[in-house]
């Protein structure tokens, strides 16, 4: 099963390669801050919906950003 | 942006392709029945967690339900 942790670790590692701050990340994506922080920290399961925003902040289509969560799983288990 | 209904669409057409009912579907993903049928009426916006249980459970992708729930968006967006 993928846990919270890993999402929001793969969520914060596409942020960080865009040089967005989680401010301007969330503004952008039209989510609370704090929520928004949560969701980084493994705090909170993001809704699809919530990764499209994510998404479409970055600018890189959702598909993208599960195929990493995919990938993280996979080494996760072996 | 991307509506729950769009995404529950999306989950029935995966569910029905394999022939699964819900019952089925809901008990392999290890979902609580009211809850999966919920999502597929665009009631509930699943987790990505929730996302992973479901793919699992039709033994598809998530990123390969993500696509499609996009592709759809960009068509409803036309």
């Amino acid at each position: 099963m993928v846990k919270a942790e890993l999402i929001g670790h793969v969520i914060r590692w596409y942020r960080k390669e865009q040089h967005m701050s989680q401010e301007v990340l969330s503004g952008l994506a039209g989510l609370d801050r704090t929520h928004y922080s949560k969701i980084e920290r493994g705090l909170r399961s993001p809704t699809i919906e919530t990764l499209f925003r994510i998404a479409g902040a970055l600018d890189v289509p959702p598909h993208m950003i599960i195929e990493t969560i995919e990938k993280e799983v996979e080494k996760s288990t072996i």
